[in-house]
């Protein structure tokens, strides 16, 4: 059985232990033990070697606003090895609203999988409103999931944690396609904040 | 009543000529004259001054391989001057097949408004299967169309003639969002070639 280890305490970290759960995984979710961490110790990096090694999950999610990603993988980097990190952030420059903060034609993923080499890292959920995670569907249709990436090992164990969950997953390329998801992400976010999709629409996916 | 121009011949020129028509637009398709000047001129560079007056529309719409589209436009730059021209095409390397032929963060889109700064550019219909176009629907969702452009009262143009046709349509944003609209463009073209999704299938976007 997977165990899966989900690092945020966001709308979709939630989302993603539900799926992880539903897909009969172990969970454990370190939202908690960050949070704590960030009271005591103030940056999360003075934490490193003995926090790092409560990670159980072989596959850990990064549920966490991009900016709070790389102290989160400078904390973690060491007990990451191996395993399977999934990047579901959409990294949107929040100040312009108006693209995002990775450079042109890069991506979070790419920057990630660039700053731990070991790390199989995937690209999921991103793509996906927390709310239809939550529901299992984009207004009357199911969900899809599509996940990007470079180790089809990795790729394969998130699709099949999603599929396991009841939810439709879609391999959607190598890591190099995590460009357009964020770019899907990124667009959705805008239309949603724009009210010309809810919350619980946006982008679906049909056969 | 609008006046449109189609510019092209293949599956989106038809599809596009068709909900024109069907918002009860006068539609003139310049198919047959491009092949001609092609075959008869070599370059359609050549034929610039005569073949550009030919323009009957208000909204001319480029519906070409992106390939073809500098020389298309370089043929008609006086002729368009004013009008709403409308980008369709998604940029794909055929040759890879693992990106895009223009800079990365730049679009279709920008190019062209770049090369034709007089005339009102509109990304629209890049985002649809041509055959999704066709029948109105992405599996059994309605169809919708995503524009993006600077030039408010063009993109409504185009808005107005996809809502007249029964289809819906939304406003993506500013031109810089063709690059999202290009990206989505890519990914769906990407998946269905793989067989992930059908042609008669993919984004679809949910109230």
């Amino acid at each position: 059985m997977a165990q899966v280890t989900i690092i945020g305490a966001g709308n979709i970290a939630g989302a993603v232990a539900g799926i992880a759960a539903k897909a009969g995984a172990q969970v454990q979710v370190l939202a908690r033990e960050l949070a704590k961490a960030e009271a005591v110790a103030g940056p999360l990096g003075g934490q490193a070697g003995a926090l790092g090694e409560q990670l159980a999950g072989d596959v850990v999610v990064l549920a966490l606003p991009y900016a709070a990603v790389p102290e989160v993988l400078d904390r973690y980097a060491g007990a990451l090895e191996g395993k399977v990190l999934v990047d579901v952030s959409n990294p949107v420059d929040f100040e312009t609203f108006d693209g995002l903060v990775v450079a042109a034609g890069s991506s979070a993923t790419a920057e990630i999988q660039a700053r731990v080499p070991d790390v199989k890292v995937v690209k999921a959920f991103n793509t996906n409103l927390g709310a239809t995670l939550h529901t299992g569907a984009v207004g009357t249709v199911p969900v899809t999931v599509l996940a990007a990436g470079d180790d089809h090992d990795a790729k394969d164990a998130v699709l099949s944690l999603v599929r396991a969950a009841g939810l439709r997953g879609i391999d959607a390329g190598s890591l190099k396609r995590a460009t357009e998801l964020e770019a899907i992400g990124f667009l959705q976010i805008t239309l949603a904040a724009a009210e010309k999709v809810g919350w619980t629409g946006g982008f679906a996916v049909i056969d």
